[in-house]
């Protein structure tokens, strides 16, 4: 497999980075091609704005997507971008590594979202999207530590569900563009864990990651069950308890 | 009132500035004092990092929320996040205006947050957060606009629930800071609408706003709910079915 991993760590002696570093030396050791994104080490502008395009098609107001939309057929993403979007466009397996900071990803992240996941080639054009999103037939998958326990991310905890929560990032973000997700891998409560319980987490990732290939992403309802006013087709949703509980049902639990 | 409206669009003549636009005029005209961080005009720098703080507490590797906790104690932010700071702590409501990028803000704003929701003031420090967290006794809104329809917002819609796609957002840095969230404005799919509709969202939204000291917040969770464990107690559980269904079902409708 082609790996992109996407990594938004300020520190490089961060446990981010010694889960980066593990997951590069395991896949790595596995025979897949490995590809980084650090995106702080990059200097990555995570600001989408008028620059994004080396010529524009409509330049008196700036209406991003559009500019995206034909930036995909001509090829007139600048530099910085169209960089990252051939990374993008030759993996096999995305990973997202970075520390959940505000119930998401941090702001370079976003920000690389934002401007490579573009408009004509990850989406749109003619209903690219879901099942039929410009990024099918890829996985992905968000590697991240957090600063809370897990129980606090159960359906009853303090902060929500953790599908629920990721839900912009799993379903949105990956899902609308096509990914099949693979369960996320979290290391929990990090700034209480000792040495011990950090070198079991990367024991555990570099597991994880051995067997990658064999993982089953998580569901994910295909286009076709949803009808022409775009919502579930009543036998499907039938079957679908409450908000889609059947598909975030198997992955509600913590990794460790 | 005191009113931050934090707004986050590249362009100065999009629908998002004439929302603004009229956020500010109708909500002076109520006699409220208005600030307005415009993010792109500032040029705001998203991208948290250890040049955040003028003095560091653990200057061999950034533990950013660490230094944040410090720089609280201390006022050594830098300028930039420190007037945001004072912006945040002076409003009554805070408002979010944004175009709905990858089912999310768009970076600049996610930047805005990073930096400026500090561990110490905002949250931490003790145990500040939801009903006992820093911003407490304040409000909060998300005014943004999408490209996708009403019905694909709902519970059996293509992209899900709009409450569970915002929920990193309303339930995580909303309600984790204590700001009591008030049902957000909707424009919905604003490159398919005509004059007509935009000026209706115009109205409907300076409607709104005139009301707004008057507006009920979306129920929350105190932490008295949540036990020792972290989790709603049984006898609070048992009334909030689903993923806690019930505190996102009165606001599941689209406003328009």
């Amino acid at each position: 497999m082609n790996v992109l991993i996407v990594h938004a760590h300020p520190e490089p002696r961060s446990f981010n980075r010694a889960l980066l570093d593990t997951a590069v030396r395991t896949l790595g050791e596995q025979g897949h091609q490995v590809v980084v994104s650090d995106l702080y080490a990059m200097g990555f502008n995570p600001v989408a704005g008028p620059d994004d395009f080396s010529e524009r098609r409509f330049p008196d107001a700036l209406q991003y997507d559009r500019e995206q939309k034909q930036a995909s057929q001509r090829g007139s993403f600048v530099p910085d971008i169209q960089q990252e979007i051939d990374k993008l466009l030759a993996c096999d397996l995305l990973i997202l590594q970075f520390p959940l900071w505000w119930f998401s990803v941090p702001a370079i992240l976003k920000g690389w979202i934002d401007r490579v996941f573009v408009n004509g080639l990850v989406y749109g054009a003619g209903g690219k999207r879901f099942d039929q999103g410009g990024l099918r037939g890829r996985r992905a998958m968000l590697s991240f530590t957090t600063g809370c326990f897990p129980a606090m991310m159960d359906s009853d905890g303090l902060l929500g569900e953790r599908d629920v929560i990721l839900w912009h990032l799993q379903h949105g973000v990956f899902g609308y563009s096509g990914l099949q997700v693979l369960p996320p891998f979290v290391g929990w409560a990090i700034q209480y864990s000792d040495e011990a319980q950090r070198a079991a987490y990367l024991d555990a990732y570099a597991q994880r990651l051995r067997g990658i290939e064999g993982d089953s992403p998580m569901p994910a309802h295909p286009l076709s069950d949803f009808g022409p006013d775009w919502r579930l087709r009543p036998e499907v949703a039938s079957r679908t308890a409450g908000h889609r509980r059947a598909a975030a049902a198997p992955t509600t639990r913590p990794d460790l």
